[in-house]
Protein backbone atom coordinates (compact mmCIF):
# COMPACT_ATOMS: atom_id res chain seq x y z
CA UNK A 1 0.00 0.00 0.00
CA UNK A 2 1.23 3.32 -0.20
CA UNK A 3 0.23 7.05 1.18
CA UNK A 4 -2.43 7.71 -1.56
CA UNK A 5 -4.22 4.56 -0.87
CA UNK A 6 -5.75 5.06 3.00
CA UNK A 7 -5.38 8.87 2.51
CA UNK A 8 -8.58 10.75 3.11
CA UNK A 9 -10.13 14.08 2.56
CA UNK A 10 -10.24 16.22 5.86
CA UNK A 11 -11.22 19.70 6.49
CA UNK A 12 -8.16 22.30 6.42
CA UNK A 13 -8.20 26.04 7.73
CA UNK A 14 -5.86 28.46 6.99
CA UNK A 15 -4.50 31.07 8.75
CA UNK A 16 -6.40 33.92 8.69
CA UNK A 17 -9.40 31.37 10.47
CA UNK A 18 -10.32 32.13 14.05
CA UNK A 19 -8.55 30.04 16.27
CA UNK A 20 -11.92 29.10 17.98
CA UNK A 21 -13.51 27.81 14.26
CA UNK A 22 -9.84 25.61 14.38
CA UNK A 23 -10.48 24.02 17.71
CA UNK A 24 -14.07 23.32 16.26
CA UNK A 25 -13.06 22.10 12.96
CA UNK A 26 -10.53 19.64 14.55
CA UNK A 27 -13.19 18.14 17.29
CA UNK A 28 -16.10 17.93 14.93
CA UNK A 29 -14.27 15.73 12.40
CA UNK A 30 -12.79 13.84 15.29
CA UNK A 31 -9.30 14.84 14.16
CA UNK A 32 -5.88 14.21 16.13
CA UNK A 33 -4.43 17.39 14.60
CA UNK A 34 -5.26 19.84 11.96
CA UNK A 35 -3.72 20.88 8.31
CA UNK A 36 -3.18 24.61 7.81
CA UNK A 37 -2.73 25.20 4.25
CA UNK A 38 -2.10 28.32 2.06
CA UNK A 39 -4.41 29.99 -0.89
CA UNK A 40 -3.18 27.46 -3.31
CA UNK A 41 -4.57 23.95 -1.42
CA UNK A 42 -0.44 23.91 0.00
CA UNK A 43 0.25 22.59 3.46
CA UNK A 44 1.95 25.14 5.29
CA UNK A 45 1.94 23.34 9.12
CA UNK A 46 0.39 20.50 10.29
CA UNK A 47 -0.29 20.75 13.76
CA UNK A 48 -0.88 18.02 16.47
CA UNK A 49 -4.30 18.01 18.42
CA UNK A 50 -2.18 19.29 21.81
CA UNK A 51 -0.76 22.03 19.59
CA UNK A 52 -4.17 22.84 17.92
CA UNK A 53 -5.83 23.12 21.78
CA UNK A 54 -2.04 25.08 22.87
CA UNK A 55 -3.39 28.05 20.34
CA UNK A 56 -6.52 28.47 22.67
CA UNK A 57 -4.44 28.57 25.49
CA UNK A 58 -3.39 32.08 27.10
CA UNK A 59 0.53 32.17 26.95
CA UNK A 60 1.02 32.66 30.22
CA UNK A 61 -0.79 29.90 31.54
CA UNK A 62 1.11 27.53 29.14
CA UNK A 63 4.57 28.47 30.92
CA UNK A 64 3.50 28.84 34.25
CA UNK A 65 1.53 25.96 35.66
CA UNK A 66 1.54 28.04 39.20
CA UNK A 67 -0.59 30.81 37.53
CA UNK A 68 -3.08 28.18 35.92
CA UNK A 69 -3.32 26.98 39.41
CA UNK A 70 -4.70 30.16 41.15
CA UNK A 71 -7.20 30.54 38.65
CA UNK A 72 -10.66 30.07 39.89
CA UNK A 73 -12.82 26.80 38.89
CA UNK A 74 -15.52 29.59 37.23
CA UNK A 75 -13.08 31.06 35.15
CA UNK A 76 -10.83 27.94 34.48
CA UNK A 77 -13.99 26.48 33.04
CA UNK A 78 -14.18 29.50 30.47
CA UNK A 79 -11.10 30.39 29.71
CA UNK A 80 -11.27 29.69 25.87
CA UNK A 81 -14.62 32.30 25.49
CA UNK A 82 -11.67 35.38 25.92
CA UNK A 83 -9.89 34.11 22.57
CA UNK A 84 -12.05 36.28 20.58
CA UNK A 85 -11.30 36.89 17.27
CA UNK A 86 -7.59 35.64 17.63
CA UNK A 87 -6.59 33.96 14.41
CA UNK A 88 -4.69 30.92 13.72
CA UNK A 89 -1.69 33.25 12.23
CA UNK A 90 -1.86 35.21 15.45
CA UNK A 91 -1.45 32.04 17.87
CA UNK A 92 0.86 30.20 16.07
CA UNK A 93 4.80 30.34 17.25
CA UNK A 94 7.14 31.38 15.20
CA UNK A 95 8.91 28.52 13.90
CA UNK A 96 10.13 27.69 10.34
CA UNK A 97 9.65 23.73 10.76
CA UNK A 98 8.64 21.64 7.69
CA UNK A 99 4.93 20.67 7.65
CA UNK A 100 4.63 16.87 8.30
CA UNK A 101 3.91 15.50 4.62
CA UNK A 102 4.78 12.97 2.52
CA UNK A 103 4.32 12.06 -1.29
CA UNK A 104 1.51 10.10 -3.11
CA UNK A 105 3.90 7.15 -3.34
CA UNK A 106 5.29 6.95 0.27
CA UNK A 107 4.75 3.50 1.75
CA UNK A 108 2.77 3.08 5.35
CA UNK A 109 6.29 2.31 6.91
CA UNK A 110 7.59 5.59 5.56
CA UNK A 111 4.56 7.22 7.02
CA UNK A 112 4.53 5.15 10.07
CA UNK A 113 8.81 6.33 10.84
CA UNK A 114 7.61 10.12 9.85
CA UNK A 115 5.04 9.89 12.94
CA UNK A 116 7.04 8.70 15.20
CA UNK A 117 10.00 10.95 14.29
CA UNK A 118 7.94 14.29 14.08
CA UNK A 119 5.68 13.34 17.36
CA UNK A 120 3.02 13.91 14.65
CA UNK A 121 -0.71 11.82 14.74
CA UNK A 122 -1.90 13.41 11.36
CA UNK A 123 0.51 13.48 8.18
CA UNK A 124 -0.53 15.39 5.19
CA UNK A 125 0.08 13.71 1.67
CA UNK A 126 1.01 15.80 -0.65
CA UNK A 127 0.90 15.82 -5.19
CA UNK A 128 4.25 16.61 -7.05
CA UNK A 129 3.00 20.79 -6.93
CA UNK A 130 2.89 20.22 -3.08
CA UNK A 131 -1.19 20.45 -3.16
CA UNK A 132 -2.89 18.52 -0.74
CA UNK A 133 -4.32 15.37 -1.72
CA UNK A 134 -5.65 14.05 1.80
CA UNK A 135 -4.77 13.00 4.93
CA UNK A 136 -3.61 10.46 7.00
CA UNK A 137 -4.64 9.94 10.80
CA UNK A 138 -2.52 7.28 12.88
CA UNK A 139 -5.46 5.58 13.68
CA UNK A 140 -6.43 5.41 10.29
CA UNK A 141 -2.44 3.84 9.73
CA UNK A 142 -2.67 1.22 12.40
CA UNK A 143 -5.88 0.02 11.02
CA UNK A 144 -4.57 -0.28 7.52
CA UNK A 145 -0.95 -2.31 9.09
CA UNK A 146 -3.53 -4.49 11.37
CA UNK A 147 -4.63 -6.44 8.29
CA UNK A 148 -0.80 -7.37 8.06
CA UNK A 149 -0.35 -7.29 11.74
CA UNK A 150 0.81 -9.82 14.12
CA UNK A 151 -2.32 -12.21 15.56
CA UNK A 152 -3.43 -12.37 19.42
CA UNK B 1 -15.48 21.51 36.43
CA UNK B 2 -12.42 19.70 37.73
CA UNK B 3 -10.52 16.87 36.00
CA UNK B 4 -12.75 14.07 38.14
CA UNK B 5 -15.75 15.67 36.72
CA UNK B 6 -14.29 14.35 33.12
CA UNK B 7 -11.76 11.85 33.59
CA UNK B 8 -13.04 8.38 32.50
CA UNK B 9 -11.82 4.90 33.18
CA UNK B 10 -9.29 3.84 30.21
CA UNK B 11 -7.33 0.74 29.83
CA UNK B 12 -3.60 0.63 30.64
CA UNK B 13 -0.60 -1.55 29.69
CA UNK B 14 2.77 -2.35 32.29
CA UNK B 15 6.22 -2.05 30.89
CA UNK B 16 6.04 -5.60 30.67
CA UNK B 17 3.07 -5.96 27.88
CA UNK B 18 4.69 -7.03 24.32
CA UNK B 19 4.65 -3.55 22.11
CA UNK B 20 1.81 -5.27 19.62
CA UNK B 21 -0.59 -5.50 22.78
CA UNK B 22 0.11 -1.84 23.88
CA UNK B 23 -1.07 -0.35 19.86
CA UNK B 24 -3.83 -2.83 19.93
CA UNK B 25 -5.77 -1.50 23.45
CA UNK B 26 -5.07 2.05 21.79
CA UNK B 27 -6.16 0.98 18.42
CA UNK B 28 -9.42 -0.90 20.12
CA UNK B 29 -10.42 1.87 22.77
CA UNK B 30 -9.76 4.73 20.06
CA UNK B 31 -7.16 6.69 22.67
CA UNK B 32 -4.88 8.85 21.36
CA UNK B 33 -2.17 7.70 23.71
CA UNK B 34 -1.93 5.23 26.43
CA UNK B 35 -0.82 5.10 30.06
CA UNK B 36 1.81 2.90 31.67
CA UNK B 37 1.08 1.88 35.07
CA UNK B 38 3.32 0.07 37.59
CA UNK B 39 2.13 -2.61 39.78
CA UNK B 40 0.03 -0.38 41.93
CA UNK B 41 -1.69 1.11 38.74
CA UNK B 42 0.47 4.26 39.19
CA UNK B 43 1.15 5.95 35.83
CA UNK B 44 4.89 5.42 34.84
CA UNK B 45 4.67 6.85 31.66
CA UNK B 46 2.27 8.71 29.76
CA UNK B 47 2.97 8.28 25.95
CA UNK B 48 0.90 10.13 23.36
CA UNK B 49 -0.29 7.81 19.96
CA UNK B 50 2.75 8.80 17.59
CA UNK B 51 5.21 7.71 20.34
CA UNK B 52 3.35 4.14 21.05
CA UNK B 53 3.39 4.16 17.55
CA UNK B 54 7.21 4.90 17.75
CA UNK B 55 7.55 1.53 19.79
CA UNK B 56 6.63 -0.61 16.72
CA UNK B 57 8.82 1.15 14.02
CA UNK B 58 12.69 -0.02 14.09
CA UNK B 59 15.11 2.42 15.27
CA UNK B 60 16.91 2.29 12.06
CA UNK B 61 13.98 3.38 10.20
CA UNK B 62 12.73 6.23 12.79
CA UNK B 63 16.88 8.02 12.29
CA UNK B 64 17.10 7.68 8.34
CA UNK B 65 13.91 8.21 5.92
CA UNK B 66 16.40 7.53 3.37
CA UNK B 67 16.37 3.67 4.37
CA UNK B 68 13.01 3.95 5.24
CA UNK B 69 12.32 4.92 1.80
CA UNK B 70 14.09 2.21 -0.09
CA UNK B 71 12.66 -0.40 1.60
CA UNK B 72 9.72 -1.97 -0.92
CA UNK B 73 6.06 -2.03 -0.86
CA UNK B 74 5.15 -5.54 0.46
CA UNK B 75 8.29 -5.29 3.02
CA UNK B 76 7.32 -1.74 4.52
CA UNK B 77 3.55 -3.18 5.16
CA UNK B 78 4.77 -5.70 7.04
CA UNK B 79 6.90 -4.01 9.39
CA UNK B 80 5.87 -4.50 12.21
CA UNK B 81 5.37 -8.29 12.13
CA UNK B 82 8.55 -8.73 12.74
CA UNK B 83 7.83 -7.10 16.29
CA UNK B 84 7.96 -10.31 17.93
CA UNK B 85 8.09 -10.50 21.83
CA UNK B 86 9.54 -7.24 22.32
CA UNK B 87 8.20 -5.34 25.38
CA UNK B 88 7.18 -1.43 25.67
CA UNK B 89 9.54 -1.50 28.99
CA UNK B 90 12.59 -2.65 25.77
CA UNK B 91 11.29 -1.03 23.44
CA UNK B 92 10.68 2.98 25.59
CA UNK B 93 13.32 5.56 25.23
CA UNK B 94 15.62 6.06 28.43
CA UNK B 95 14.32 9.14 29.74
CA UNK B 96 13.54 10.37 32.93
CA UNK B 97 10.43 12.81 31.86
CA UNK B 98 7.43 12.61 34.95
CA UNK B 99 4.64 11.02 33.26
CA UNK B 100 1.84 13.70 32.07
CA UNK B 101 -0.48 13.48 35.17
CA UNK B 102 -3.50 15.95 37.06
CA UNK B 103 -4.39 15.86 40.52
CA UNK B 104 -8.52 14.82 40.39
CA UNK B 105 -8.79 18.74 41.63
CA UNK B 106 -7.64 20.00 38.90
CA UNK B 107 -9.26 22.69 36.81
CA UNK B 108 -9.69 22.09 33.00
CA UNK B 109 -7.50 25.32 32.52
CA UNK B 110 -4.84 23.27 34.06
CA UNK B 111 -5.10 20.09 32.03
CA UNK B 112 -5.24 22.19 29.06
CA UNK B 113 -2.32 23.73 29.43
CA UNK B 114 -0.75 20.51 30.60
CA UNK B 115 -1.76 18.98 27.14
CA UNK B 116 -0.40 22.22 25.24
CA UNK B 117 3.08 22.11 27.35
CA UNK B 118 3.79 18.41 27.12
CA UNK B 119 2.52 18.19 23.47
CA UNK B 120 -0.04 15.18 24.90
CA UNK B 121 -3.20 14.01 23.74
CA UNK B 122 -3.86 12.48 26.80
CA UNK B 123 -3.66 12.97 31.01
CA UNK B 124 -3.62 10.51 33.40
CA UNK B 125 -5.93 11.87 36.76
CA UNK B 126 -4.37 10.19 39.82
CA UNK B 127 -5.08 10.38 43.58
CA UNK B 128 -3.28 11.58 46.89
CA UNK B 129 -1.38 8.10 46.59
CA UNK B 130 -0.24 8.56 42.79
CA UNK B 131 -2.89 5.96 41.59
CA UNK B 132 -4.63 6.26 38.66
CA UNK B 133 -8.15 7.44 38.44
CA UNK B 134 -9.07 7.87 35.13
CA UNK B 135 -7.92 9.81 31.62
CA UNK B 136 -8.63 12.72 30.13
CA UNK B 137 -8.12 12.76 26.74
CA UNK B 138 -7.93 16.11 24.03
CA UNK B 139 -11.58 15.58 22.66
CA UNK B 140 -13.12 15.07 26.10
CA UNK B 141 -11.63 18.33 27.32
CA UNK B 142 -12.54 20.31 24.41
CA UNK B 143 -16.11 18.34 24.43
CA UNK B 144 -16.47 19.57 28.10
CA UNK B 145 -15.27 23.22 27.27
CA UNK B 146 -17.33 23.65 24.23
CA UNK B 147 -20.16 23.69 27.10
CA UNK B 148 -18.98 27.02 27.79
CA UNK B 149 -17.48 27.80 24.45
CA UNK B 150 -17.87 30.97 22.39
CA UNK B 151 -20.82 31.19 19.62
CA UNK B 152 -20.31 30.44 16.16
Amino acid sequence: MQARDIAVPVPTVTVDDPVAKAVRVMAVSRLPGLIVVDGRSRPTLVLPGSQVLRLAVPKSYQEDPALARVVDEDHADRFWTELGDLTVGECVPRTSSRPVTVRSDATLLEVAALMARQHSPLVAVVDDHGALVGAITLERLITSLAVFGPDE
